[in-house]
Order: structure tokens, then C-alpha cells, then sequence
């Protein structure tokens, strides 16, 4: 991969003050119109060799385009709040809104290479890291962002001079440490480490760019072009993928797939559930005060110290979410725990891939989030009522279930709650709902409206259920018809989801 | 304070069945009446002696209203990132936008209790702290939140029976501290500091409320009266508000005061100032080098352990903002700086009191922060352009003195720049902007909207200046109609400002 970049680049001063101007010019031009367009972020990914110019490009797209809309970020050793979290929760936090451009230094490609040049990972690690990273970079081209990757190169002669001349000017010393030096020394495992990692990551939808980081103006000139040339290209994309909405993003399921989904009938999962359960209330209150006490010392366990809790509440309106979170959280301390009612997204949520917005409420080690409703309503809501297309909604499992990966390789207990009723017990809680005043509130025209289709979202919540459950974050279906024994269950199973890991 | 509490008060069975009922109902309503009313948030602060009910009334509001709309959040021992920021960050961040209520468990007014009950502050330092509290305060409701404040009371008595009780429960031994108790041998201690602290903080606009918190159904009726009272009364007091939008808030600065700014003229700080120092090319080069090694140096020095720096930029349009902080940030490693640009508010922010935005950016320990444009909008274009009302704009001087004398208290280096330039040059770079094909997005229809606007920007300006230079805060007037001096005095105030602290 690095072979054209270690044959020598030069461009003479007439050619570069001539083509530079114009570069500029149509490079505000591009950051203007995609501001306009607001479709689309760009993020622009700095990596590559000490002292290859990848500070000096940094300033360079600050200068060069209006920096009001250039959100730099530059990733070091993780803070607390970040190593409390699965490590791409940084990532997440520090990507553009659409419309704008972020540069990234340090960004998801900097772990496993240099963990790899360190031999702390082996080579299959590294592998399963990097197949996390094409995956996350899918999700973002599904959802329209386009990616530049630039690998600043320098051929190993090259790099020692470099290193000198940083050196050797007092203003740039300090940018030279001995960690620099003793990589180094390892230039060829390091090259051979990087080009691994650059060509497992080069895909068609975000290729990487292999620039040679010698002469500043021919950098200067490559990094420009690059960047005008994704821009403009994906403006000019732009109306096409407009005209067929359905088809966003390169890797898009293709409407074949999705009619495939269509033909497999999963809702005998919900359809064949049986409501018999019912526990007396003096029993109900014995088992509820035992698990409730269970779950405050497993709250309190030291297991805690190394784990978070995420618990999902979904189901058919009037199922009695809001009672069982309830009865969890009344056991853990106020302290430890946050409640997300997910509702419309604000607008910065809006601007930014699906998921941000859960990713922004994961917990660190030791808490608990219970979300009230969830991701899933990409799958169940949206898929539904058509606020997603279909390419967007069936893609969906693929990029929760890696989501949800990600939660629980690092440390995150992940439970599951489908809350289950039958037509007939919906139809007599909405009544008694409208029958109370103080609980009015909880019923309005769009629950009437949900239950006519009913059926649909049968049909897309044993889909969810079907294709999201697995070993690391099961569903458990609850049979909510009768509230006591819907509650002991949720917090009987949330209590064994923890004891199993602890 | 607490002498009613004291006395014994209990709620029949009867009555409370009867009162609870409407009161709930009521309670929604007003709930559903504020969320469409959007103007104002309501904060409930809940406080007071362990074993009182503080943890019931969490969970009684929750239950109660509609969950979705209530933000509660419990303070702990403060997280890496808060730590390394003002003492104040994390509340910021707490509280609820407009529409919602926020239930804050642990507020500010633990640390002051606390602190002084263990002898580490002395009197005089808890009542600079409450102070504080109070400017606090008094800019949410100015901002018009609804602040309620509960004090759940227990005489000595009673408190020695609510931990037993809770100890004897094996459901919430858990709950009972073994620092409960030493905090209760010191109970007389522990009510002196606390009744003094309410004392200092019950103003008209945010009163405390003591509640006796021995009987459960009482204490339940009080705090859902209490809450409804303050959703009711202010927006039965809203339409007058709205008549008279220039009065918002009880603190509002009365109209005579806002005449009385009026009869000051400041601008002779802006009008005698002298642009005739010019720096050579040659000369500008070796004195920039030599200032960005030194700021290099500092941002690298051991006294960033403890610090962190805040650079603010202001100043007529096309005065030389973007390329002064360009030569600051080319000196410092990527990952210590971040530039944000001020452009229009989110609606997260939106949603939030003014400063809400600028908190949100503020850097941890050992970073640099540069503000393009800042908070001073609100007392330069927001002032000028009539989209902050008299009272708004006036009342920010204080504000903002208190904001940054938190800042400057809690180790940030403030740094503030007015960059002034002539109307003649401003009128040469406007044309050379518009000339210059890359550079013409600098110029917009705003600024020669602006530009007709000069005086009045001079008088605002000046007054900003004349108001809001601090000892720990103070701004530098540069003038900028030749660029290289202006950017050498920019980071040569910046490098001094940072070794005085150091």
C-alpha cells in the first residue's frame, strides 16, 4: 500500500501557488454547500507516521475553511469517564452533526495498531478489532456520512530526517519524545503493522488514502483534493440518492434481502404466550420484598465494581413498563441509577447517526440505565408507522446487535423486557386509564391509533425479538396480563441476568 | 426554621385517601400545563436529615407524574471530570430544560452542610459559599425557573426511631450508614448548620420549605401540595409576564436602573485608542516564533496539573479573530485545545438559562479552551439587535462577573480580547474580502448590517469593557488594524496572563 507513496513527491512553487488558490476557493464553496444541504457529515480521519504532517494538516483545514464549522478532536489516553465506558463511546461523542466536518486525530484506528506494534494483542485480536471498525464505519456510510481516511506517509529515510528537523528547531522540539525515537528504531514492524491494518480497513465506501508526507506542498495540495473531491462527490450523489430515498448509504440492504425478510413468519413467538399466571397479592408482596432486597445487595456487590446495568423496557402500550421500572429502581440508590424515557430526539440527536443518542446514556461501570423504550423503536415504531425505510429498519438489527456487543464486551449487563399483554386486557386498561383522571395522561389518540395495527406490530416485535436475541442480550418475554407476576418477573430475571455474571 | 416541624403532625387515613386522589390528578395536569406552556423548567431540590423521606419523595414523584418529563438526579462524590472543573459544572449540567421538572438529590447545598459540619470550612467561608448559592439561584429564577426547595426535618427523637426502623427492615438495613449514626450523635450540630444554611438561603423568590418528615402520609400531601402550588402559581402569573415581557423573572432589574446605565458614557475607552504601531514582517516572524515557543512551553508546564486556561475572542467584524487564534492554537498540542465557535444556540440549549451553552464547553484541568465570540453576545449583539430585552442584557453583567469569577476560582486562566479596528480599515478588509474569491464567505449581508450599526456597537462594547473587567478576569484591547502587532500582543497578554498564575 505505501509503495506510490515511497517513490518521492514534489510540487514546484508556480504549480502550487496556482492550484492552491483555486483549491481553496472551491473548497469553501463545497463546505458551503453541503452546510446548506445539512444530508451529510464528513469525517476526515488523520493517522500515520511521526512527524508526517499530520499536526500541520490540522492547521491547515482550520485555516482553509470557515473553522465555524470544523469540530477538531484530538483523542490521548482516555479519561475516566471514558475508560468507564466501551471504548468506542469516545468515538461516538466526538462525531460531526451533518452539515459539518470533523477531524479526527487518534481516532478508532490508533488502538489496535498500536497495540499490535506493541504486542499486546496478537494478530487475530487485531483482526476482530478491525472487523469492528469496518462495521462501525458502515453504519456511519449507511446513514450518509462520508468518510476521508488520510495515512500520512514518510519512507523510512525520510522519517529520521524529519524527526531531526522537528528537533532541531527549537519551537518544534517538544513534538519529538523518546517514545518517537523508539518507534523508530522499529520503522519496519511498525510499516508492516500499519499497512496490515490499512488494507484490512480499505473498503470500497471508505478507502484509504495514502499520502507521502515529505514535501509539505504536495501534502498540502493531496489533502485539499481529497477532501473537495468527497464533498463534491457526494453532492453530486446527492440528488439521485434523493430522487430513491430507500437506497441511502453504499451498503444498504438491497430490496431483495428485504423481501427475504418478509417470508420467514416469527410471531408465533407472541401469538402462542400463555396469560395464566397470577400471583395473590400477600404472596406478590413476600416475593417482591425478597427480590427487591436481592437486587439492592447485588446493586451494592462488588461485582459492580467492574460492570454496569442496562435494562430495556419495550412492549405493547398499557403493558406496565412504568410500574416494573418502578419497582426496581425503588430498590437501588437514587445515586446509581438514571431512567431515559426516550421520546422525540432533540435536535443535535437528529443530526447524528440512529444510535448517538443511546450511546450519549450509557452508564459507567457500577450504574444502572433503564431505558423506557429503547433503539428498538427503529425496528417497532418506526418501522411501522414508515418513519424509517426499509433499508434503514433492516439494516437496524445487524448495527443493534453490534451495539449491543459492544455494551457487554465491556462489562455492560444487558436485560431485555418485552412486556406482553392480550388485546382484550389493553382494551380494559385504556379504559380504566380514561375512566381515571390522574392516569388520563397516559392514553391518547396515538395509543387508539397503534392498537388498529395491532397486528403489525406483532408482526415487527417478534421480528425484534427473533433477530436481537442473543447469548449477550436476551429478550425475556413477559406475560404482563396480571401486574403482579409481570413485575417479579422482570426484577426476579433482571436479579439473575447479574448473579450470572457476577 | 424548624420549630414547626418539631411539632408532631400526622394525616388521617381518611383525609389523605380523599386529598391524594385530587391532588395527583392536579399534579398531571399542571405537569401537561407547564410541558405546553415551555417557558419555564421547575427544579425541586430535596434535602434535609437522613431517614426523613428524601428517597420516598423520589420515588413518589416519579410515580405520580408522568416520568418521561421528570429529569432526577442524585449528586454523589464528584466523578474525575468534575472534579477537574468548577465545583458548579455538574449542577449545570443537571438541570432541566424548560417544560420539565429536574428533582436534584444533593445539590448545592450539600457540599456548603457538609463541609461546614465537618469543620472543614469556617463560618466566614460558608457564607461566601452561600452567597454563591444565592447569585446562583437568583440567576435561574431571573432566567425564570421555578426553584423548590425541601427540607425534610426530623426531630432528634424521631430520627433515632426512623434509623432503627430502617435498620430493622432487612429491605433497607443497607440504607443506614455507619456514617448516619456519627452524623446523628452530632444531631444538635448537624441542625445548627443546617438551620443556618436555610436561614441564609430562604429568599422571597426561592423560600425553603421544612417539612416534618416523621409522618409519611403528611410529609407525601405537603410535598404534592407544595409542588403543585409553585407549577400553579406560575402560570397563573404567565400571561402578566407575557403582557410585559421586558419584566420576566422576580429578580429582573427594575426600568429606573436600566436608565440609569444609560447616563454613563464609557466610550472614551474605545474612542482614544491609538492604531499606529506596526511590526515589520522580519521583526513579526522572530517575535512570533519566540512567543509560540514560550506558549508551547507553558501548555506543556507543570502548573497545567492545576490549571486550565479560557481565551475569549470579541471584537468588530473582520478584526482579525480567526487568524490571532489561529497562531495561538499552532502552539499547542492538538489534544490539549478546542475552539468553539459561538453561532446559534441548539434547542438542548435553547432550552437552558444563557450561560447553560458556555458552562457546557468549559475545559477540564490542564486544557486550553478559545471561545470565537462568546457570552458577551448577550451584551453586544443581543443588546444591540433588541433580541435580549433591557433587563436581560443588564442584568448579564453581573452574571457573567459571577460566571468567570467561578471560573477564575476554581484554577481557569481567563484571558479576554476586544479586537477593535477602525471603521475605515474594517471598510478596507470588507472589500478585500469580497474580492478575494476564498474569503468571501467572511462577508455577509450581517456584516454590512453591522457595520451600519458602529456607534452603537462602540457603546456597547465599551460598557461590556467598562463592566466586565475583573482582577481575575480582565479584558485586553488590541488594536488590530495591523495584523502582526495585534497578533503578537494577543498571545504575548496570553503567555503573561498564564505566567502570573504559574
Amino acid at each position: 500500500m505505501f509503495e506510490s507513496a515511497e517513490m518521492h513527491h514534489e510540487v514546484d512553487e508556480k504549480t502550487y501557488d496556482k492550484d492552491i488558490e483555486k483549491l481553496r476557493e472551491e473548497l469553501v464553496d463545497a463546505q458551503y454547500d453541503m452546510l446548506e444541504d445539512k444530508s451529510f457529515p464528513v469525517v476526515v480521519i488523520v493517522s500515520g507516521f511521526d512527524g508526517a504532517g499530520k499536526g500541520e494538516t490540522a492547521n491547515l483545514l482550520q485555516e482553509w475553511l470557515d473553522p465555524r464549522h470544523v469540530r477538531s478532536r484530538a483523542f490521548g489516553a482516555p479519561t475516566e469517564a471514558e475508560r468507564l465506558r466501551p471504548p468506542m463511546w469516545r468515538f461516538w461523542s466526538a462525531l460531526p452533526p451533518k452539515g459539518k466536518i470533523g477531524v479526527l486525530f487518534g481516532s478508532w484506528y490508533s488502538d489496535p495498531i498500536s497495540q499490535r506494534f506493541e504486542n499486546e494483542i496478537d494478530d487475530r485480536e487485531l483482526d476482530t478489532r478491525l472487523e469492528g471498525v469496518r462495521s462501525f464505519e458502515q453504519l456511519l456510510i449507511d446513514d450518509g456520512t462520508v468518510i476521508v481516511k488520510l495515512w500520512f506517509h514518510l519512507s523510512k529515510k525520510a522519517q529520521r530526517k524529519r524527526l531531526k528537523e522537528l528537533e532541531d528547531d527549537k519551537l518544534t522540539r517538544w513534538r519529538v519524545t523518546k517514545n518517537d525515537w523508539k518507534t523508530f528504531e522499529k520503522y519496519d514492524h511498525f510499516r508492516k503493522t500499519s499497512e496490515h491494518v490499512l488494507r484490512e480497513t480499505s473498503t470500497g465506501a471508505a478507502p484509504w488514502l495514502v499520502i507521502d508526507g515529505s514535501d509539505n506542498k504536495y501534502r498540502t495540495l493531496m489533502v485539499g483534493r481529497a477532501l473537495l473531491a468527497a464533498i463534491r462527490g457526494r453532492l453530486n450523489a446527492a440528488p439521485k440518492l434523493k430522487k430513491n430515498p430507500k437506497k441511502t448509504g453504499a451498503g444498504a440492504t438491497p430490496p431483495s434481502a428485504v423481501s427475504m425478510l418478509h417470508t420467514i413468519d416469527t410471531t408465533a413467538i407472541l401469538k402462542t404466550l400463555k396469560f395464566d399466571e397470577v400471583v395473590e397479592k400477600a404472596d406478590y408482596k413476600k416475593r417482591l420484598a425478597h427480590a427487591q432486597e436481592s437486587l439492592g445487595k447485588l446493586a451494592r456487590h462488588q461485582g459492580m465494581q467492574k460492570h454496569s446495568v442496562v435494562a430495556v423496557f419495550e412492549g405493547m402500550d398499557a403493558g406496565g413498563k412504568g410500574g416494573a421500572i418502578r419497582r426496581i429502581t425503588q430498590s437501588i440508590d437514587a445515586r446509581a441509577y438514571q431512567v431515559i424515557p426516550v421520546a422525540a430526539p432533540t435536535d443535535e440527536e437528529r443530526a447524528q447517526p440512529y444510535l448517538w443518542r443511546f450511546w450519549r446514556n450509557i452508564p459507567r461501570i457500577g450504574r444502572f440505565v433503564i431505558f423506557d423504550r429503547s433503539w428498538y423503536g427503529r425496528v417497532l415504531v418506526e418501522r411501522v408507522e414508515g418513519f424509517a425505510s426499509e433499508e434503514a429498519w433492516s439494516r437496524s438489527y445487524r448495527e443493534i446487535n453490534e451495539f449491543e456487543e459492544q455494551l457487554a464486551s465491556s462489562g455492560i449487563i444487558l436485560a431485555k423486557f418485552w412486556l406482553a399483554v392480550t388485546k382484550d386486557e389493553q382494551m380494559r386498561r385504556f379504559k380504566e386509564r380514561e375512566a381515571t383522571k390522574r392516569k388520563r395522561y397516559k392514553i391518547t389518540d396515538e395509543d387508539w391509533r397503534n392498537r388498529k395495527k395491532w397486528d403489525e406490530y406483532v408482526v415487527a416485535a417478534s421480528d425484534m425479538i427473533d433477530r436481537t436475541s442473543t447469548p449477550y442480550a436476551p429478550w425475556t418475554i413477559i406475560e404482563a396480563n396480571d401486574k403482579n407476576s409481570a413485575r417479579l418477573k422482570v426484577i426476579e430475571t433482571l436479579n439473575d441476568r447479574i448473579k450470572d455474571v457476577f
